[in-house]
């Protein structure tokens, strides 16, 4: 079930991530590259991280299709796209919870303290799209826009608190989607974000 | 025959670096910094990718010395740079070619599946000049311009089918060589480029 | 002792990393992210270069708390920093001395040949803020500024040649801080810089 999900997600971030390459007029192997980051970046970055070696998509090759074809498809049907803009942020939600979640697992499993293991599902969800904006030369928009980051962190504590008092992997799975997916809908929907902080200095370099 | 190759195209790549660097008024450091980065860069994420330790370099500190001093003598030639605009441009190609096949191998010794060899050996090839794009702030040049990640691609997978069909090493490195570098002249020479992908989003944030 | 000085120079990156992010307009999320990456970042770059896994602090959540912490303190006073300029300077070349040393201290302990021990030192000395600068979107000030990475690379030398010779690590220490946080200050004071190299192609793509 957490695969098919991770398969739908890592398609729509491959996605997004051929969208931004696109606003920057990269050729179709930029295109596919940034895709390919996007989808698979976060994964990647937390796998060095937690020295959990082979990284996880060179096992999986499969992966690497699905996330280039994506990209592909997105040059394909860009003009269409902005019609799909809903079904798009509901899929990207998803996405950011199956991420965080499977982070989460991944760290359990090597047996990292609690704090790590949250910073590794938030890492796996939202390091992808910081690489793209990176990539394509944009301030990463996970620091500055409605609550993104703030759900990946919130959805990881959730998990591991069902986990600890024993909830059955099924239902702490519903649960950690429902939260996550309507948290996402409602800073969407009502634009809540984190207060920002503005820094002019004058006698500062 | 490789590891000539290889340190002339680690020196070629180190001047790129170099210059790129001037084009940001860096200062004798930072010059050295983005030398070594460019030079080197490709072959450590590739390692760090395919969890390869110890990274290669840290087992050569003559290829740290050898970089930065190429990064130390192009701020003193830089006056005459341009009348080697040819002789470098091919010396980059034979830079891609080399650094592509190294990664393929180091890939193949680690018993990679067949796309992760091929990624490897662009990963190798493309990434040091990626780097080098980030640190000095552009969109990377190999997302936009002619034909350069597809060369190391082609080279990659022209190198493995010979392989594969039991080619002797030799021959299947004179002809990779021809073939990629080949390809990469009548890239530039014609303008060959892949097409664009332009996005430019009304309703997309 | 040097654990003392290490707590207080990732407080002072990590206020730096606030301060970075504040320059555009970050929520909190992502002031306590630059925070953590201008403090952590340096050595975490070195641990998966030298391949020493576990990542330092994977294993000490502490210091995660500790640089989220120093970020928040941060916003609330921003209004204030600018009388504690100097303070912050002195602070800032105590942690580029202790990060130095600490890092040199992981590779000698890996068995590292010298030049990879002294560039450990300066990766876990300058990266941080180069981490910080690309997420910020600005040309890493350390490769445009007063003597930093330069002084970063001479205590490291330093610190090897008193070891070296058999001095006690005790003085050892002493002379390395005295001598980079002179050196820092006189920098500073002078604005005392390496030459830069300034290079304007025509005929150069």
């Amino acid at each position: 079930m957490l695969l098919y999900i991770y398969l739908i997600a890592i398609t729509a971030e491959a996605m997004s991530g051929a969208l931004a390459a696109g606003r920057r007029n990269m050729d179709i192997f930029g295109v596919c590259v940034i895709a390919f980051i996007t989808a698979l970046g976060g994964g990647t970055i937390r796998d060095i991280l937690l020295g959990h070696f082979p990284v996880s998509w060179t096992q999986h090759p499969e992966y690497i299709y699905l996330t280039v074809s994506a990209g592909l498809l997105t040059v394909l049907l860009a003009r269409f796209m902005h019609h799909l803009h809903r079904l798009f942020l509901l899929l990207d939600a998803m996405g950011l919870v199956a991420f965080t979640i499977i982070g989460c697992n991944v760290a359990l499993e090597l047996e990292y303290h609690t704090a790590i293991v949250v910073m590794a599902g938030m890492i796996t969800g939202i390091c992808g799209g910081v690489l793209r904006d990176i990539l394509c030369q944009r301030v990463p928009v996970v620091f500055r826009h409605e609550l993104y980051a703030s759900v990946s962190m919130l959805v990881a504590l959730l998990y591991l608190l069902l986990d600890h008092f024993g909830i059955s992997q099924d239902i702490n799975l519903a649960a950690s989607f429902a939260a996550g997916i309507a948290l996402r809908v409602c800073a969407i929907y009502w634009h809540l974000s984190l207060p920002t902080f503005s820094y002019s200095p004058q006698q500062w370099k």
